[in-house]
């Protein structure tokens, strides 16, 4: 097995990018957040071509990120549309992460960028590295390691 | 101009996905957290073509992520080395974010994650929505509102 293909299913980072793979797939999970569900309203969206948003969100809906639901508009016929499951409302630290970083380092005339808040007092939320009693960790002491793989005999292995 | 190239520009989410492209480009970011840092190190961790490896170091300088530092070796001519600036540095809040997702959703056995703690105090560290005092916020109440560009009179824009 070359590097290539071995190496980077074990780190957790690679893994989410072998899922999200390109950069559709992120803005269709981009859409979903927004509120976007049906077929139209993706392509409009984005300008995607049609056989490549079907493929996407077949991919999306095998990866349980996506899950399909029917609807019927008066007079229409039964159609599909598409959700954010629990597992996926989790890439909101992602597409979040996304947003962040192009927002305060890409900035750009007329840019958009979306804007968290928390629903319950309407204070402004942004994404943080913190402790577990919350207490924010700047970039300058943040320390990083590369995660070991369980060794070969763990249960879990 | 079609959609696909006029809508995503404007938003910052679609912004770092145009920067950060493809795996390679975020595979080699995470690589330079680690500390690689020289043409044969990123090779050698990542499997990928030298041809792709050099347009993607190319392309992550020209947009202030990495810079080159020559290095010299005992008895070999100077080399370029490549290391995050303060603009690459940023990015780990996405490669974090990558990297939670990964290993709390996509489990794996054997796998690897990489470890954030404070180097001050060795507490342990993780991504998380919060408020400006540093209450958490759970996704559960977490509200999202797409961005709305500026105004076209608007002296930024």
């Amino acid at each position: 097995m070359s590097p290539s293909s071995a190496t980077p299913a074990r780190c957790s980072i690679a893994r989410t990018l072998e899922l999200l793979g390109d950069k559709w797939t992120l803005l269709i999970v981009r859409d979903a957040f927004w509120g976007h569900s049906r077929f139209s309203e993706f392509t409009r969206s984005l300008g995607v071509a049609s056989d490549v948003l079907t493929a996407r969100l077949a991919m999306l809906v095998d990866e349980g990120i996506l899950e399909r639901r029917a609807y019927r508009q008066e007079g229409s016929r039964e159609r599909l549309e598409y959700v954010l499951t629990e597992k996926g409302k989790q890439l909101h630290v992602v597409i979040g992460a996304l947003g962040q970083f192009g927002r305060d380092h890409l900035p750009r005339p007329g840019s958009t960028s979306p804007e968290y808040t928390d629903e319950t007092t309407g204070e402004a939320v942004y994404l943080a590295f913190v402790t577990d009693d919350g207490r924010r960790v700047p970039a300058s002491t943040l320390h990083v390691q590369q995660g070991a793989p369980a060794p070969a005999g763990d249960p879990q292995g």
